[in-house]
């Protein structure tokens, strides 16, 4: 039995993978059995990252991957990574370590998880290859002036004490990677350099775990993550209520097409394609200002670098006096504030991208520039683009229009205001000023859109003949149509892809290296 | 066409709805034309929540829903409620007021959102049915040391001048209300006051819209919105890192049952019931500790106080260096910051939750009670109940062991550890000391549980037998499997159900009070 097993495992010594019959320390070295939370130890584990001089001269236990490792007589040098921070260590036979325990630590599979003791020492030549440069984690003979770490302060003693430098494998690793880390860091040099390795973008994602683990993808996902935390902060700020709204609905609401049908117990049910009607309502439910963060589903079966078959949305939907433009001014201020504390806050990770991307800082005005679209056209047509009024932009078009932009405005960020009403969705509110234009808006980055929105409808009748005009079965909508009938306030919103603002922000070229499990007509795993 | 029309609207001055032959004050109120963002007014609408003794005879104009109104003679009372505020206004006859005008005010639908120009007056008694319960908005004749309001701060004058008192319907609310707020608010005493209304569970969810509109909705929700927020704020806090993990999957990885398939173009996909097997790969792709927040989706055909098909996860998984205690504590220690900050910054949250469902304040204690599952088999065979020592808890043993650990310990929150490994999923850690145990635990509150957590197998030989004993098809989650090959600390997490804590935290009685919009088996709708 499993069990059994596991618990008759776990009253082993540490097993020995050498012989060592005549091994003095094979006592500090082996493959430890699986940690089953069978003791407490009162043992601390020091980061890599605070691996300094400060702590020169003192013996810490470490936990990290074996980024590498390279023996050299009788020595071993390893490279021990935690997350983006890495160290070297030195294992060398001595006093300490025998020649069994050099060969072992040499022979450790990279990726395998380790504990080490060891004495951290200052280096006199910075190590250019580790991210600590000014030490090396020792584990061999020389001892002296050692001081045991997290011992009580009034122990502290700054005397030779036989210090035990112990190396054990948490965790092995197969001896096969499917890709090599380094490899997989690499910046893409066309011509030059040839035969340096890359790796594929299959390759990465058939094996994301291990490819997360690269610098690159851990500054991607922790700014990620700080995007969506100061998305929060930001609209909580400014008095929004986060909701969560139903991804299981039980029509088609928004048009019918490109969307993925569930089996729900002897009927059928669909995925939203967006929070938009469930905020709508929250709005005629007087929540007045709120957000959401959530998955979206579209069935669309496009394979670009900006489409995914689900995707992450940040939804704001806000209640206002008299213009839809109070709202146009909160979500563009917000994503200012998103692009700052950015800058602000997350300088590391974006320069550890540059590194494998390089990429010009990303630029903003504030106020945020707003466009109206009939001014693209005609910046579009002074380059040569024959467009019609009613005719939405292509990609290229929009590309160029942001380079346009660019070149004019000096930002990477503005507002396209006032698209024709025709290539808008029917719950859009018509301009009141032009029938053919509609109170409605996008949002770029590097000339891509990354939010999409509108002053919405809130008249019952006049949003049930724009629904009418549009085709859609008005028993469908009928919750949502009914929403607006007992006083309904006049309102706008938007939805931000967040794939595409950290893909766009970081100057990335595909949504599958910012969407951590990515998902599209092609791909379902891992 | 619709939007033409709209345009053409807009064009138009209020319309009257009676004949304003004779009527001097035609020109202050009316149905307003829709509000298409036609133009931006350099007006400020005051919040009904500012409207205190400090704002004392300025003249303000207010945007709220016509709760109630009340003619009397030449008066027409209208109680204004903006979110859980709500004011008195008068309307009467005089110099600004018309007969016809107050005939108009009086028969403003109830729900109709109004904008209203009025005077600020202290009342000599406090109005006990309105949160504001020292002033009132007059809209009639005692024009008296006036102070208009928003003018720039030289302007303000204290003198008679003439203020056009106003009141136009911005969004016109059908007459037949589906329910009565007052009724869907007052508290369910059994046996006394009969014939007062109160509404039935369907009869608020098919009109959720209006239903989420009462003072303790609105209050539910935001105390929801702050569960997250803390949830969030105290993670971030301990180091955590934001994900978000896919929803459609290509395997029915957690087992097979309770599952509910998609169409994914020519093939089938599932909803992933957990967030589980991805925030196990982030922590085998070294990102340490991990939280996200998102739709969970169970297949179960239930029609329980507290399952839903889909419903809000908050999970958390971290590496730990050697005890899954270490992560106990943190989620428990979450918990607790949680508890701790609605009690705190949710006071009158709570308040108004406990009028309409009263409740006794939510206990816990610090650090958190954690019970092994062999003390909570005795106390419950203490108190006459049989229980083999691998079968897992029944709901009514849950609440009955609830109540007495609320008995013994005066906590309605505790943690019970080391569940039977039978009752647990093959992904569960056995307990080292004892095969028949597991390194698993629940948490609860008030006698139910809210969640469920564990160490997780992280070697891939013992997962491999674990699923096969529990005969799970490897195929279907080889790439969960293959996630621990290459390196992968060992780590613990659990899963929160957010409507279950926010259900418990106010002593509510059902799930779909704390849930938007509810998904059962039989609704799906709106």
């Amino acid at each position: 039995m499993p069990s059994a097993d596991a618990s008759r495992k776990s009253q082993e010594k540490p097993r020995e993978i050498m012989d060592a019959a005549e091994d003095f320390a094979k006592e500090r070295y082996g493959v430890s059995s699986m940690i089953q939370s069978q003791e407490k130890p009162d043992r601390v584990l020091v980061r890599v990252s605070n691996l300094t001089v400060k702590k020169a001269d003192e013996v810490v236990w470490v936990r990290a991957r074996v980024h590498t490792s390279r023996a050299k007589g009788k020595q071993c040098f390893l490279v021990l990574r935690q997350q983006q921070f890495n160290v070297q260590a030195l294992v060398a036979v001595g006093d300490h370590a025998s020649k069994q325990m050099v060969k072992f630590a040499a022979n450790i599979n990279k990726e395998s998880i380790v504990d080490v003791e060891g004495v951290v020492r200052k280096v006199n030549q910075k190590i250019g290859s580790c991210t600590q440069q000014d030490v090396e984690l020792h584990v061999q003979k020389e001892v002296c002036n050692l001081v045991k770490a997290n011992q009580p302060k009034g122990m502290l003693t700054k005397k030779k004490q036989p210090s035990i430098f112990q190396i054990y494998v948490i965790s092995l690793a197969e001896p096969r990677l499917p890709l090599q880390l380094d490899d997989a860091v690499r910046p893409e040099v066309e011509g030059e350099e040839e035969g340096r390795a890359t790796v594929n973008q299959d390759t990465r994602l058939d094996n994301r775990v291990i490819d997360l683990r690269t610098s690159t993808s851990q500054a991607v996902f922790r700014l990620q993550s700080g995007i969506c935390h100061l998305f929060r902060e930001t609209l909580i700020n400014k008095g929004f209520v986060e909701i969560q709204t139903p991804k299981i609905i039980s029509a088609a609401s928004e048009g019918g097409a490109n969307v993925f049908t569930v089996s729900y117990f002897k009927n059928n049910a669909y995925l939203a394609q967006s929070p938009q009607l469930y905020k709508q309502m929250c709005i005629c439910a007087d929540f007045e200002k709120v957000f959401c963060i959530g998955p979206v589903f579209r069935a669309e079966d496009s394979n670009t670098h900006r489409h995914l078959t689900e995707f992450v949305g940040l939804d704001i939907e806000m209640a206002f006096s008299y213009h839809y433009h109070e709202v146009v001014e909160e979500i563009a201020d917000t994503l200012v504030q998103i692009f700052k504390g950015l800058q602000e806050r997350f300088q590391t990770e974006i320069q550890t991208v540059n590194k494998q991307f390089p990429c010009e800082p990303f630029k903003f005005l504030e106020p945020t520039l707003r466009l109206e679209y009939c001014e693209a056209l005609a910046m579009l047509r002074e380059a040569g683009i024959e467009m019609g009024d009613e005719e939405d932009l292509s990609t290229p078009n929009e590309k160029l229009l942001g380079r346009l932009v660019k070149e004019k405005y000096d930002t990477d960020f503005y507002i396209l205001d006032k698209y024709p009403l025709a290539v808008r969705p029917f719950y859009t509110m018509p301009d009141p000023r032009n029938p053919k234009q509609s109170n409605s808006y996008d949002m770029f980055m590097r000339g891509e859109e990354i939010l999409s929105g509108a002053q919405r409808i809130h008249d019952p009748q006049l949003l049930t003949e724009r629904a009418l005009h549009h085709g859609i079965d008005l028993e469908k909508i009928k919750a949502y149509i009914d929403s607006f009938r007992f006083g309904a306030p006049p309102h706008a919103g938007g939805g931000i892809g967040l794939e595409r603002v950290t893909m766009l922000f970081l100057g990335l070229h595909n949504v599958r290296q910012t969407s951590m499990f990515p998902r599209d007509p092609k791909r379902l795993t891992p």
